[in-house]
């Protein structure tokens, strides 16, 4: 399809984007997740055509990050960059909110110029989305007050209940190897628990994948040992959205039996929900002995499911013996990244250029939150840009 | 006044601002004085009609900070970015400067393609301002001498004297308040001294809204425990101001005496004037254990004024009962953001939105600095910005 | 020579550097060498003219930084800037690199949308320069795999071999001093160890130095103490390439036999060849105690050849007393930076500016690499620059 005719399609997608902001995919419509990978993929096929869809002559892109990021923050800058906003990182280290400043206070003071704030906040269970809304309020009030001539949008790049950038990204990319959403339908996926020698690492992505992708009538399998659960509600969402797209939801506790038959999978360590919960007070008394015996135990439990690693073996079980791999990266890699982990070298190796692919679209995921949180009618200002041919790169 | 009319204006005053560092109030004409606070309102009135100000195609704005800072940092990147320059942070942890290397050299090493520098330097008493001076004979010279293409303006963001950003933000955002400069007469401003749980806050704040306000005939009243004196030659030119414009000045021992009758209170803390050139000689020394003890000396002796916390009973004496509370922000609030501090919960919440309108001048003071030192006609200037209707969003 | 003339001149070269990395000079030709400094010297005549060169409406010019660095940070940014990039530093601190991650998965997720990337890493000798190509490797396969939409091109802003975008600069600035290339013929430049209080600087300018203006003519000595050796194979090269060009190429170990008759000296502290190889299998180890005892051994041995500071003395036996003084800066200065240093405070003092202005060259060899990296027919586009006439101040 061309890109005129891509950017036509939008006119049928009924999506209520503008405006708002994109905290989790479970409270956006189909055709809202639609327009995001379409105009995600025009914005994708305007740069590879040299076409700049730079819609803004300044402007702040303001990221808060709580945790450390490579790929999330280049994929951030890209897109701010792509679209014409400069990234401003509100640092804790480098700015006083740790000195008792309140989150409504600030979230204002960095806004008098801001078009859009991306926050990820994923440590504390219970916290980052919370916080989320937190600064959203303060921005409507400042906004309302006239303190703010706009109401930045914010993006969720991680938290501790979804991360929709990334589940984004993977739907796009699904969408391109399998050719549509439609041919989605009826495809086996199974989410994975992996074992990984480091504990503690996030729920989102696993909680991510399940809500979003029991929407398009896949047979999702949730495979972890007993005691890794996921937030209860989360999962309650995905067997709802199964059953209403006419897929399926089911919880395997055994990664072998899992990938039976498995048209996609996505083997990733996790924490434990109950463990996470336990992190987390700890990590808000600041009890560090209380940690390091709570890591000594998790590890101690994790190193009884060495076996969780998605090796050739298991691969050979799936649908063909070459079931697509995915991974929101970096995997721990046996014998690469660490002696033992969620994934065998050769397995990897298999679907490495395919993970960079995968990986490849959050950039442009995140400008298209960020263009149609900006923008009322994508169509209309795409259509523009197509029309204007400003060159990205050239004179 | 409609945007035409207001940049019209402009060619009234007769300012020198082209091409000269802004480091105090105290050096700069009326109309100089009025050509940043109306620029700033233009360039703001600007933005708020979608059209972009930017006037460079590139170009650095290098900032320095010797001191956290969020607020004036993302103002500074705000107003960088508004007129097209890209902030480049000189970072003394990721630079060589505390690796012997000369003011001298370094201020020409960082500013071959730079416009404008900020810096923030208040935490040596003598030294601040200074070291902004050695700054710019360092940039003379690099210019004079063909080094640098063009001499970068500088701005300072606070020093150990002057927080002119601050103080001309807030002089906007009085003549706001009260319609104009000239309804600034005879009213009545009490800078007062306030309790904090903190000790060694700048004095750069008092000392520049007393330097300033009082060249607008108002009444200022300067209230401070005794033993908490600002640096006594600014206090001289506060006295010299007041007598001049017409207005008064005078310090009082009492916020609640000075409360009285006042339409304006601006209650802060900071450091007596004595005990932070001793903070300096100590820093300067490193002496963690001599700082740790005048820390606690300190301390205890803030503890006798706790009283000096604004709260509803002191505003009821103000005019009317309503003086307007400003604030630079963050503020100490009981119960708040400490147990006990210079503001109470319930009469800061009054003011609350007000000092976030105060705060939000800050952007635009700051790039109506950039631009009257990098413009020779800011009036023509922005004619032509106005005549290309540029959109800041959109396309 | 106008501007138009000398981008005209630029068509009888023929360069090989577009879409190839810029590591190493001695994999240059002549023509790329010249057309590098002659694109530097015209986009810095276009930047005076207030002509803006930006060709990027957007892209990512990443920064990795090994090593602390003013100069080269600001002249990277700066460049990048002037061309419409923007900067994304890819530290270390922010990023997950420490963990784990593979150079390969980590140089594709930084790239989807960079252009050019900027790596300084002269830290462990063998290392640097091979990282970059570890990197320029995962980018050819990552482009090659359509994970790229386009191959970002590689900057060495220093490794353990070569420091380019200093020599270049520096062959720049000579060509000024000296009015041409061809000037340069039979010019006799010393470069020479000199005293530093400090142990373990790089090898990277000495070594570039010898190995860039051996090309050109000159008569180049290089002069240290006995121990004090660079890597033999880069000293091989400048050899040859002395012999080729009609030049010589001598070691001396004496500073004050060696600026006899100078016309070029260029004092600078490096360490010995075979200490940083200790140094560098110390650094894996992280060896902290031998890293101690090794810097202790050095400064000692040091401390014999206080008496290698360039000085109005030795200066009086340069050519007509009066050579020319280079240094990539920050030098050490007796009595300024130090106690006793790399050059007396009097004799660097009467050739400060000069090193000031060519340090000012780097920017713009660094634009020069990004854009002769970017643009086939280099030319062609600033010809198109030149015609547009788009300012870069003002509107």
């Amino acid at each position: 399809m061309n890109l005129i005719d891509k950017i036509n399609r939008l006119k049928t997608l009924k999506s209520d984007l503008y405006k708002k902001d994109f905290l989790l995919t479970w409270e956006k419509s189909y055709d809202d997740l639609e327009m995001i990978i379409e105009v995600a993929d025009i914005l994708k096929d305007l740069r590879d055509h040299n076409i700049s869809p730079k819609v803004f002559a300044s402007g702040l892109a303001v990221s808060i990050f709580r945790d450390n990021s490579t790929r999330t923050r280049f994929s951030y800058a890209s897109a701010a960059n792509l679209l014409g906003l400069e990234v401003q990182d509100m640092d804790e280290q480098k700015s006083q909110v740790a000195h008792g400043e309140t989150v409504r206070e600030t979230a204002n003071m960095i806004s008098f110029l801001t078009d859009m704030i991306g926050i990820r906040d994923d440590m504390y269970l219970g916290e980052g989305n919370k916080y989320m809304r937190e600064v959203a309020e303060a921005l409507d009030e400042g906004f309302k007050e006239g303190v703010l001539p706009q109401r930045p949008g914010i993006v969720n790049l991680q938290c501790d209940m979804d991360h929709p950038t990334q589940s984004m990204a993977d739907l796009l990319h699904l969408k391109k190897e399998f050719g549509s959403l439609e041919n989605l339908k009826g495809k086996k996926l199974v989410m994975s628990w992996a074992y990984s020698p480091s504990y503690g690492k996030p729920l989102s992505v696993p909680q991510g994948i399940i809500a979003l992708l029991t929407r398009y009538g896949m047979d999702i399998e949730l495979a972890h040992p007993e005691g890794y659960e996921l937030i209860p509600e989360i999962v309650e969402i995905a067997k709802k959205n199964a059953e209403a797209s006419g897929g399926s939801f089911k919880i395997n506790h055994s990664m072998k039996e899992a990938v039976k038959d498995a048209d996609i999978v996505y083997p990733k360590s996790w924490a434990p929900f109950h463990i996470m919960q336990q992190r987390t007070e700890l990590l808000k008394k600041a009890d560090k002995a209380g940690l390091d015996a709570l890591e000594k135990t998790c590890l101690a439990e994790n190193a009884k499911f060495k076996d969780w690693e998605y090796d050739d073996e298991k691969m050979k079980l799936s649908k063909n013996g070459k079931a697509l791999y995915m991974h929101c990266l970096p995997a721990d890699i046996t014998g690469v990244s660490c002696k033992e982990g969620e994934v065998a070298a050769g397995t990897f190796e298999q679907f490495r250029i395919k993970t960079y692919h995968e990986a490849g679209f959050k950039p442009y995921i995140i400008a298209a939150m960020m263009f149609t949180n900006q923008f009322k009618n994508p169509a209309k200002t795409l259509k523009k840009i197509f029309k204007k041919q400003k060159k990205r790169k050239g004179i």
